[in-house]
């Protein structure tokens, strides 16, 4: 029986949502992998290389977490690692339902992968890295909403 | 009374979700009318002329269905087709609001027209146009998502 | 192809909500049949056969309606009578659900029976059987709520 | 005490169900300010200055009332003015999961600011800017979708 | 202009999120009227004037907050008393079609009375009175879930 | 690190939806105690130790699942054997408002414990205990809605 957990996402950047979630994550699985989307189509404003970098610096704390990037399906990185679970936050309804989608899309391609689901704790329930990003632009101050070494890359990278 | 359902939508392209629709609903009705929306606003993978052709493919066992193309506000198509039913399908509750909004608007411009709506079976529930055209561009199979005609279709539309 | 819609319900007592539904559904079929619930099981203000009365009193000017009582399955009742379509009214999200999993469940017993819904009218979308006996018992007014000989009916049974 | 709420918005352009919530609160607190958002992110149908004009025009006969613009966070505004009370309308389940982020976000941002949130009138839950503006490019008739000063600057505006 | 807003309830106990509401809400009006429901129908844990007794001492820090007993519609209270604002929490999208409908009645019978909602803090989004009576009966710890003279005041009842 | 998953729930009777969840649980953990709920309060078709004995046949097959009697709080049991992590399903939007509440109550009271959710197939989505109960009561046929024993179990009971 493997034990990795899959967490998959954006991270553009890593929030304290998706800290919860791994911290939390880490002590049920003897490793969790975070799978970075690669995607060409979404305009990210941090680079796949800064996400990862960025992950690894909020994360170093926790041993048997390592970051990955992945262009493609998440469920063909499962395969080729042999991994069965998929992790996914969840913190509103709406959320809920394009979860819901995603994880029977997935279960409908590789039946032997399971999509696992966390809710966020509710202190961070209100959090994502688009907020984020439109509070940064209206200048607003991120503390507490993301790692302080995010906050100041957000901070200098939108300075530019 | 007429006795024709008016099933409006992008279809672009046509799903195994739309199929299970209208499969279910050419009993019911003696007439079925396929209104593809030839919007200019929203890009679409495939043109209004090659969505139709997919569907009338699709769709060539079922006798009493047909397609149309239509601009602008598909109550206005009705009246003048003389239609009354306006069919759309359901699968989740982001769906919900907004067919509930799109029926009362319906309602308040035509309020001689009634818009009646079809749950998604389970097996269809997660399929979406959308769904279906990312998953492709990111490689996935999508055997069982959309009828094999428009697998082939997708399959050359992306190779180019 | 039978042009009977089946529109079954507790109707404890018929509400304005339920006025709206049938009013928009009798231009759309050529017989529209209510189907009062007569279960043993919740316990009801009205008896089944007052609450068919009041519904027919209510009624009286739609030459295509029929009220009739019902024990058991819907889909049963249905295939009894060689109709096909079940209407329900759908106000809110928890409907929605509710009506959902009935339609699925529906479905699987009896396939060639299908389930469509009409949405509540903005002005009635807060009016319940279950919120007007409520109102009633609170000693509220239920003109608009109720057609009248209703309201009449409620406060007589309430003042035994 | 201060006695003043502050209703944020984009209002590209006004609707009814502005024009319903400003009516509604404008008993309710002394002074009622309305906040048009002059985001450069999101582009507009009306320039902001031509949205401040049509909700001063639509808005004459409340005294109480008034428009300001403002860049930035909204908490921001409030506390220049020392106001407490953001006002926000509520629609849908859609709405609700938006308005709760953004009302945890400016909480945490500013703890000694509320949001308060008042529900659509039914004959007003299916109206939005957005709608308003599918409708009119569709070619559809917005009597009583917006003020009739609106409809006529609409007009004007896509004939250009 | 009335400053005043009412909070009605059930209180049966009132809890850690009610003081959260209360206490957000006692700086934006003048007075706030804590209205307890005498409803002879649900069966309560506690009688009324324990629920009062327990809200009084629980909020005798605040100054301009009283607590009421009222029996029947909370709007027949509201004009009896020249008070224009309801007030309620809302924490999930199950408690926001509740709110809609009871304030889409009430505005019914009572134009002139307006709802205004409040969203639970992210730290009581999950408390309610049901919950913590059940948690109770199993054993649980209450403590941050009521005040600690409410958590005395169930155990002293339940172990009767 | 414990690989245990323990799935509370009241399994009166199980459903084709558990042995779906729990069939697709095995491979990932490697134990799954099934904790039936001895709840004196909720009154049930079946006894504690009828549910137990249907559990134990339908899941004969699979060597890593046992079943376990708890009454109390399923945290308190967690505990007490040392597990970590609770399985609960996900069919709907009302689901999910519950099982989160649940979930922040149960990481309020034991922090260590996590609750994972895992989506119900499509095809089980509309199967509830509550809905079998009411259709075997009709007269509706139980089969693919729970198994085969479960079915002869029900029928028997309801004859009595």
């Amino acid at each position: 029986m493997s034990n990795i957990a899959v967490y998959p996402g954006s991270f553009d950047p890593i929030t304290m949502g998706h800290v919860d979630i791994i911290n939390r994550l880490a002590p049920l699985y003897s490793e969790i992998v975070i799978l970075v989307a690669q995607s060409a189509q979404k305009q990210s404003l941090f680079s796949a290389q800064e996400r990862k970098e960025l992950i690894e610096t909020c994360l170093s704390n926790l041993k048997n977490v390592r970051v990955e990037f992945f262009e493609g399906l998440t469920v063909d990185y499962m395969k080729k690692h042999n991994a069965q679970v998929i992790i996914r936050g969840l913190r509103a309804v709406v959320d809920f339902e394009y979860e819901l989608t995603m994880a029977q899309i997935n279960k409908k391609i590789a039946p032997e992968i399971e999509t696992l689901l966390m809710f966020a704790s509710p202190e961070c329930y209100y959090i994502s890295s688009r907020g984020v990003k439109e509070l940064a632009i209206n200048g607003g101050d991120l503390t507490g909403f993301v790692p302080d070494v995010v906050k100041e890359a957000i901070t200098k990278k939108l300075r530019k």
